[in-house]
C-alpha cells in the first residue's frame, strides 16, 4: 500500500510502498478513503513535542474509510462498515478517567498517527473499540476533518458550558475555528468571530457569526467589551498573545477554553482579573468516541458545514508548507 | 465612637473619636463586638489596588456585633440580633449576576471597609439585606474570621468541585489556609497541607491534614505527584511562584483555585499541560450571604475551629506590621 | 381605569372601572398595552388551588406596558421604559433561594394576578425590582406570552440539561408547547412533537420539529422508543396519563420535566424503570427575572416565533371558555 | 468446588459440588473468601423480576477473593491480587453510556449472580476489566458488603448532589441505609435517620446521625419538616408509602433518590408539590467501577464502618429467611 512515512524529524515526508498491516485480534483493517491534515501531524513529523514518536511512522488522525477485515476477537464492528480513526486510538478502558467519561485523559492512551500508525496511507489498522462509525450521508472527505477539528472544537464548546443567550468569541477562523463557530451556534450562543484576514471573516459571516472583528485592524478586546464582553472565549490561534486577548475579552463569570498548543508554551494569566471576575480557564483535549458520534450525527442532520480542499497524498510536503504558511482554506484532506 | 480611620495611604492608621453613624431607611446600626483583620485591610489602607477607597475611611470587613437600631424601612432584621458585616456590603439585587446566585460578581457592588465604612470601629451601619445573622453558640470573636477568611475559602472549595476520595492540596496554612483545610475535609477530600514553617504544618496536622509538606525543605510538586497528584489545589499564599507550583502539582482533570491577590499580578500558565491534562484554573472571590450562612452553621455544629488571637483596636498599626511580617497566628481579631 | 375583576370564584369576570393604583416607594405604575391569558388565570378566578387569592382581585401575569410613574425610592427603572410583569411579582431577595439563583422557590414570594393585582387592566403597579425590561423590537403583544409561557418552557428546557444531539419530546403543542419546542431546538436538541390534533402538529412542523406524532392515532411511547427513546420529555398537557406516557418514552438516563399542574394531582411513577433507567423527574416552576431577560433577548434576535390571537378585555369570559374548550391558537392576548 | 445453586425459582437453594470454572481469555478465576448476601439475591432466586435468570445459576454479587488464574489475554490483573466481583459483571465499553461515565446504564450489561454465575461459591470467574482491586487493610468480609450495599448508597448520595450544610434524610437503616448514612456525612451533610426499630436508630446514632426518628412512633414527615425539611432523601426501605413520605419530607429544591426496588412498583408522585417545590426525583442504580474504588478507598482510610454478621454458605436458606423476616444485622456475609 502507499503510505506517507516520516523517516526523520528533519526530513521530508516520503511516499513509500509498505505492506498492508494485519489486524490483531481486537483490531480492524480499514481501507482509507479520506484523511485530514491537522497541524499536529506537522508537529509529529518534526518531533516538536517533548515525547516524540518512534521512527518511522505514518501520521494522520483524521482517517476515514471502510473496514476490510476484522480481527479474530472483534464482535461489534463488521466488514463493510465505514469508520473514522481519531487521535484517541486506544485507551485502557479501566482507569478512573476511562470509567468516568474522560477517556481522553487516560494515562495509557495511544494516539493515532503518533504512537500508532495513522491515516495518511491506503490502509490502516485500528483498535475496533476506538473507531467510530460514520453515518450514511456524511461523505468521507467531510467526516475526516470532523474526526479531529470537529470533535475537538465541539468538546471545547461543551466544556465551556456555553448556553443560549450567552456570547461566545471564537479567535481564529481556520480549520478548527470555522467548526467551533458553528458548534457555538448549535449550543445556542451568540457568536463573535475574530480573525486577521477578511476572507476568514467573510466565511464566519456566511456560517452565521453575529459579529466579526478583524484583529489586524482594530482592538478585539475593546470591541468585545463594547458588546458587553464574552461569556466564553475559545482560542484556536496558537499564540499566547491571543490567549491573553481572549482572557481580557471576557465578562465576569466568563470561561476561556484552551485548545491549541502554541510553540511558546506560557501564557501570562492576570490573577487580579481572574479572581475578581470569577473567571475560569479550562484546558480541553480532543473529545471522546461519544462526542465524535454526536459530531457526526449533527453533520448528518445538515447542521454543520465543513470547509476543505482535497489533495493527493503525494502533495503532503507541499501541504505541510501551505498549512505553515497559513494559505489553506479551513482544512486539507487527502483522498486515497 | 472610637474608630480606626485611614487618613492617607502612606500614613499610620489613626484611632479617632467620630460620630456614631445614623442608619438610612434600609440600613441597620450595629454595635461591633469583634472585627477580624484581613490582609485586604492593609491593601485598602495603603491604596495598593487600582481602584482606591476615598479618604478618610474605616477599614474592616469581618465585623460582628449586635443590631442597635434599624432603619425605617427595615423589616427582616431586628434590634438585638447579632450579625456579621461581610466584604459584600451591597449589591444591586437585580442584575444577571445577583439574580443567578452570583452576587459577588455584581458590577454595582459596594464593599465593606473599602467603599463603605467598615467594622474596625465601635459602631457601623450596614445594608440590612447584606448582613448575615450569627447563630447562637458561635462567639463573635470566632464569627469574625469566618466572615471573610471562612466564607472565602469555603467558596473556593465549593467552586473547585472537590468531592470525597479526591485529594486537595492547600498551599499556605495561615488565616485562610487553616480554614480551607477544614472545609476541604468537610467536603470529603483527603488533604495535603503545604507551608514553609513547621508550626503551621503542626497546626495542619492538628486540624486533620492527611499529609503535610514543608516547601522550604522539599519540593512540594514532586511530593504531591508522588502521592498521585492533587485533584484540587487551593492557593492562599499570595505568590505567582506558588500558584505555578500548585498547577504543577495537579493530576489530570485537576482544578486550581485562585483566591489570593498577590502584588505581582501575573502567573505563567503552561498551556501544553493545561490542555493535555484537562486542567481548569478557577478564580473565586469571597462568597455570597448564603455561603456565609452555611459557614456559620457548620461552625455552630462544631465542625470547624478558628485559630485567632484577640487584640485591642489601638494595636492596629502594630497588627498591620505583624501580618506583613507573617508572625501572627492564623488570624487577628480586634475586640471592641 | 378598566379592569377585569374577579368578584367570586363561581362568578363571571366583571369589567369594572376602578381607580388607578398609586405606586408605593419601591413600585412602578405601568400602562398596560398587552396582557396574555394563561390557564392559571382561570384556576385563580375559580379558586381551584389550595391557597386561594383574596377577593376581589385582578388576574393576569403576562402584562406588558410602559412605566408611567415610579415610586419615590425607585432608582433603576424610569418613566417611559417598557416592562413585563411576570408571575414572580415579589420575592424577599435575602433567603437562601433568592441568594442562590432560585428566587422562584422563595417562600415569601407574591404572585402577580394572584396575591397582587395583575395585568388584565389598563394599569398595574408592580415592584420595580421584579419587572423585566422588554427590548426594542419585541412588540408588546408578543412579549406578553413570553412573560409566562415563554419563560416557563425556557426554564423547563434549561433544567432538563438538554444538549445538542439529544432528543427532546414535547407533549402538547399549545401556548406553552409551541415555545418549548422552539427552545428545545435553540438548546441544540432534536425535537419530537406530540399532540392529538393535526393543526398543532402542522404548527410543530412549521416551527422545525424533526418528528411529529399524533397521539390520537398512534401510541406515542412506541413511536418514540422506535426512534431510540427521548433524552428529555417536557409535558405541557395537564394530565397524569400523558406524564406517564412521557416517562415511558424516555431512554436510559432520560429526564422528565413536570411543568403543568393537572387537576388530578397524582401521577403513578414506575420505580423499577426509574431506578434501572437512571431516570430523573424534575419539577420546574416558571423562571427568574434573568431567565425572562434571556427569553426576550432570544426573541429580539428573531430566534423564536409567538403564535397568538389578540382580543379585547371585554371578551375575557368568552376567552376563558375558549381556553377550557381548547379551541384557541397557541395563546390569547388582551390588547389594552 | 462448593457452590450455592438455584435450581428452581420455587425451590430451596442447593449446596452442590460443581466443577471449578475455567477463565476465558479476558477473565480471571477468583478464589472467593467472602460473599455478601443482598436482597437482590433472593429476588433472583425466586424469579421475582420481569427478566429472570437462566437456571441453574449461582447467585451473589458481593464476592471478594484472590485471583488464582488469569485468562490468556489478561494484562492488567495478576494472580494473587484480591478483587471484588460486583453486580456490573460486564458492560460493552463502547456504547454512549459506557463512554460517558454511565456504564451502569449499558444496555448490554451482564450482571453477576444473575446472568453470570456469582460469588456464593468457592470460586468464580469474572471479566478482568470489571473486577475491582481491594486495597490492603480492607478485610474481605467488610469489602463484600461494600461491593454492592456500599457502592449503591455511595452513588445515591453522589447523584443527589448533597453538599455540606444540607440535610439528608435516610429512610431505612439496614444493610444499605447504615452505609448511606455514613456517606451522607462524608459528603458533609447533616443526617436524619428514619427507621421503625430502636436498635437501628441506636446504630444510626452510633454512626453519627444528627437526628433519629422512629417512624413507628411518630410522623416522620412532620418531624423532618419541623427541622426545616430535607434537602435530600434517600430511601432504602422498599415501599411506595415510604417513598411518598420521603417526598413529603423534602423542602423546596429537594431531591428524592430512588434506590430500592419494591415489589409494588408504583409510587404516587404529587405533581403540584413537585412543580411548585422545584423537586427532583432521581433513579440511581448501583455504581461504576470507579465509584467502587472510591468506596474501598474511603474504607481503607477508616472513614466508614461496615455492620455485618458472618455465616457459612450452608446457612444460605436460613439466611434468606432471616433477611425476609428483617431479623438480621445490617448485612450477612458468607465466609468461604
Amino acid at each position: 500500500m502507499r503510505a506517507a512515512v516520516i523517516i526523520g524529524f528533519d526530513k521530508p515526508v516520503e511516499i513509500q510502498e509498505v505492506p498492508v498491516p494485519e489486524p490483531e485480534p481486537f483490531q480492524v483493517l480499514v481501507r482509507i478513503e479520506a484523511s485530514g491534515l491537522c497541524h499536529t501531524d506537522i508537529h509529529a513529523a518534526h518531533g516538536d513535542w517533548p515525547v516524540k514518536p518512534s521512527l518511522p511512522f505514518i501520521p494522520g488522525h483524521e482517517g476515514v474509510g471502510v473496514i476490510e477485515k476484522v480481527g479474530s476477537a472483534v464482535t461489534d464492528r463488521a466488514v463493510g462498515e465505514r469508520v473514522a480513526l481519531p487521535w484517541l486510538g486506544y485507551a485502557c478502558g479501566t482507569c478512573e478517567y476511562c470509567v468516568s467519561g474522560r477517556e481522553t485523559l487516560c494515562e495509557s492512551q495511544q494516539n493515532t498517527g503518533y504512537a500508532l500508525n495513522g491515516g495518511h496511507a491506503e490502509h490502516a489498522v485500528a483498535h475496533a473499540a476506538y473507531v467510530v462509525p460514520v453515518p450514511d450521508g456524511v461523505i468521507s472527505a467531510e467526516a475526516a476533518p470532523l474526526t479531529c477539528a470537529g470533535v475537538t472544537t465541539y468538546k471545547a464548546v461543551k466544556v465551556s458550558g456555553l448556553r443560549p443567550s450567552e456570547r461566545a468569541a471564537i479567535f481564529g477562523i481556520g480549520g478548527l475555528g470555522h467548526l467551533a463557530l458553528q458548534y457555538a451556534r448549535i449550543f445556542g450562543g451568540r457568536t463573535i468571530a475574530v480573525d486577521v484576514t477578511e476572507d476568514k471573516l467573510q466565511l464566519a459571516r456566511d456560517l452565521g457569526a453575529a459579529h466579526t472583528i478583524n484583529a489586524a485592524a482594530t482592538d478585539p478586546v475593546a470591541e468585545i467589551q463594547a458588546l458587553g464582553g464574552a461569556d466564553v472565549a475559545i482560542v484556536l490561534a496558537a499564540s499566547p498573545r491571543v490567549l491573553e486577548q481572549a482572557h481580557a475579552s471576557l465578562r465576569r463569570g466568563g470561561r476561556l477554553v484552551l485548545v491549541s498548543l502554541p510553540k511558546d508554551n506560557a501564557m501570562s494569566l492576570p490573577i487580579f482579573q481572574t479572581v475578581l471576575g470569577g473567571i475560569s480557564v479550562i484546558g480541553s483535549i480532543v473529545g471522546t468516541r461519544a462526542d465524535l458520534a454526536e459530531v457526526f450525527q449533527l453533520h448528518a442532520e445538515g447542521r454543520t458545514k465543513v470547509i476543505y480542499e482535497t489533495r493527493k497524498l503525494e502533495e503532503i510536503n507541499r501541504s505541510f508548507d501551505d498549512v505553515l504558511a497559513g494559505t489553506v482554506p479551513a482544512r486539507l484532506v487527502f483522498e486515497l
